[in-house]
């Protein structure tokens, strides 16, 4: 179903996208476009397009290529070729109809947009605003890349952490713990000594920032900045332990930094209704399912939004792509969050379950005031 | 869907609630009531109204208060407290049309009914019954709180639970391990040198019980009482760590105690699927998704209604709204159970996947007769 | 919904069932049969039949038995009694339209078929075909048995299993780690050192291989085989820890021998979701929903199907009964296949989500095709 009042005010609604990445700007041939597609790999046998994701993509963005719907890998590739980075860009990044992009810069390894290129390229019936997320992990990488002495690592990466919340345009922090230790962490601040100990582990032992004291340095240190904390959870690549991300394994931590700033939980699948419960029980906590809408395509986001507001109160809902790379995902993570939720709103309405004016309030909502509210963006920013 | 032979037979069965409380006797304010409405607190700008349950609430409550389906939130709290408590508290409680209420006395934070006047409030076409559910952990704080030795607690804990069940009209034992610890404990029976080691911490500490090794000997005792325990898993405030209470990991305990007393998983959601499976594989386990059904509303019941009988034994599904201070929970609580499980069993008689006789017999069974047969209740009791 | 192109497309395809056990051969009386209808026992007054397995037997099993659909239990077995346990296991076997069985032949407690009486057994347009999947702790335990001293136990292993996969037909290892461990485990290979220890512990205490060193081990073993790898995760019978094989708690392991051999997830239930996880993220990873589709049955088929596909790339995933015992499951379990299956990726195709070349070619995949590849089986075996 894809019709109705919830459906046409979403449509028309400018989604504010609270935590994406950059758009690949270099021509992508086969290989690097199917890298993209995937949180897997490219496999002998096993096209990424033969997922949820790449027959979501053959079957809604082959049209805004000006072709067939379902068409085939390889007539969309050379159709994108065609057009190029530019172009293609700009069709699918319009066609998401987002007014504000949030933007997680601390991950590029491919030539990617700036924010303020990003949202260039997307505005549409007006331009489209870019605002920057933190990300603290490379803060501190770049900290301890300067050489700085384990004595002094705390208030270096602090000091650096404010230097980059303070530049403009910047609304919220990031981190990836997730990735680096999972969830199962002392949930207490560490001390002084503890953190100079584990800086000079760091120091010795090179690498990236995984170190479990100094993660949970990271976070405290979130909790001084100020601003919101995107957090990872759930659903990545195969650098995750799923099980140790289970956002529920965070709640001593929430106990301890309650009344401080707001935690955004970013994915979340298969953990979405764990999410949920953290949402309903803790004044500090919302939830998106982005990354997750795309991949698993408008087929099933009605089902994973359906879980994700299981009880989750309707303030705390945001909207996210978490599109990184393919101009694709943010039109395709726009179009499963517009039809997924409008879908579940539109059912409930027809069931007389829910009036159309609170229908239509929640959509508002989810689409953008809610992140408007947290991240104090100004209307129409 | 609300309609056919399933949902006529469910309105017209007398429910068996077998975990519910007490509900609130005085009027309540806003701030009262939306305290109550939900398992997080009231925040500045997140009405406890705007979640599934509020929406619930307004969608289904108000009609019975004389008002519009989907009232205004105001509208709705000018009009209960016209009514006053006595008549809100009734007409809801009529509306759930309970024959028979088990009662959890140990959880009463406010001035609530008692069971027997809880079931006097909600005598429909015939009188209701009250039985009364021991809270043990209440039991363990009294007998503390009198000041017992360490190496006489064992003795005077269970002297005290043998005296509370032997009271009339008990017919059931709880425990809230899973906020006082989770359920990763040591499944063993704790010796009397460890419970008089522990009772002793205790007596220092103060505090309510939340040893590891005094729940365990909590739950023992239990089993010594004879009677069914029910056990609160999953989903409830955030004193829970929701990864903890997972009642899978009750499996040892469930193995040491075969063959003694039933044993019921109360709420269980988000690990319904995981409560259905200890209850096809462990012959006294028995399950409910009380409190998730009004939390999640009407829209949703279903969705864990299926889970939760996904591979359950039909005889191992029971009713209980687990609604405590708001009668609005009694109501909304049995519609949910009535509408989902009616919905549930009439589409698979629909689509010849069921019989009727069984699909009678089957909401028969998990409305009321699963409780009647492991609470010895007698008929029409 | 039953009808359309990619059901009958389904209903031809001669499927590959990659995990299933031999059938019974000696008649069964309402005890044999209700024991084996469960994962859990017969217990007073809860009888197997009133489970979502037993109520699908009595509605798709019974007319392959010229009985009315929902036939009564009693008469159901009395029929089947009549008929007697061939022509039963013919009827379903043949009515199941598979080609192919891969034959866990490690677990036997009754006097089941040898894979090529089950595939005699089976034939229906044309015959069909039975591989061996050998069961290593089976290895093991025959190892153990034969009086090995501690230090030649990993050689006496090794030479035994490689004796066994060499046997002709032999297309995959299994192993019931879930059962003994759970995956909790150190994922590195253990040291010979570490193994003889553990050896000599086996041997001076017994009992079945649980040690979490010679678990290990074995897994390790199973690297150096070379074959595909079938582990059994999630649901099973009461001796499962259903906290500890989730299979994401594997990422370590996979990890470690990444680039080595396949690694068959085996039923999944309740993980679908991380098992699909794993599946998008490491190449060597499959699963299937064998077990869990007989017993949550036609109506809940569809809906576990659609959360293991949520990302799952469409070659990776697999069709198997797990069928044991009774004639009966291999039938329902592929009828719920089928059925679930073909109503996910018709439904697909009249929204205009998939194409219907695209859903018969994923049918093909799911059903026959993956399970080819992998295994590298021979067209038309």
């Amino acid at each position: 179903m894809t019709g109705g009042p919830v459906h046409e005010a979403l449509a028309e609604l400018d989604l504010v996208d609270h935590h994406c990445h950059g758009v690949v700007l270099d021509p992508l041939d086969r290989p690097a476009f199917e890298a993209l597609l995937t949180e897997g790999d490219r496999w002998p046998g096993v096209s990424p397009f033969d997922t949820p994701a790449g027959v979501a993509v053959r079957r809604h963005c082959a049209p805004l290529l000006d072709l067939e719907r379902h068409a085939p890998a390889d007539v969309y590739l050379a159709r994108r070729a065609e057009l190029g980075p530019r172009e293609v860009n700009r069709r699918f990044l319009t066609a998401a109809r987002t007014g504000v992009f949030c933007v997680d810069t601390g991950f590029a390894p491919h030539r990617v947009t700036t924010p303020a290129e990003l949202a260039g390229a997307a505005g549409a019936r007006r331009p489209a605003v870019a605002h920057e997320v933190v990300r603290l992990e490379a803060v501190a990488e770049d900290v301890a890349a300067r050489g700085v002495e384990p004595d002094g690592y705390a208030d270096a990466f602090r000091a650096a952490a404010l230097d980059a919340v303070r530049r403009p345009g910047v609304v919220a922090v990031k981190s990836v713990a997730a990735y680096r230790t999972g969830f199962d962490l002392d949930p207490a601040r560490p001390t002084d000594a503890e953190v100079t100990r584990a800086a000079r582990r760091w120091r010795a032992d090179g690498g990236r920032l995984a170190d479990p004291v100094l993660v949970r340095h990271l976070l405290w240190t979130a909790v001084d900045l100020g601003l919101p904390l995107q957090l990872h959870t759930g659903f990545g690549d195969n650098d995750i332990r799923l099980h140790r991300v289970d956002p529920s394994r965070l709640t001593d931590w929430l106990h301890l930094t309650a009344g401080t700033i707001p935690v955004m939980l970013l994915h979340c699948w298969p953990y979405q209704r764990q999410a949920a419960y953290l949402a309903a029980v803790f004044e500090q906590v919302y939830l998106d399912v982005g990354l997750t809408l795309h991949h698993v395509g408008p087929p099933r986001a009605r089902a994973v939004l359906e879980e994700a507001l299981e009880i989750t109160p309707f303030r705390k809902l945001l909207y996210s792509s978490d599109a990184y790379g393919v101009a694709e995902f943010y039109g395709l993570g726009a179009l499963a969050f517009r039809r997924g939720l409008g879908d579940l709103l539109q059912d409930r309405v027809d069931a007389d379950e829910l009036s159309l004016p609170d229908a239509l309030r929640l959509a508002r909502w989810a689409g953008a005031d809610n992140a408007r509210r947290v991240y104090r963006l100004p209307d129409g920013h």
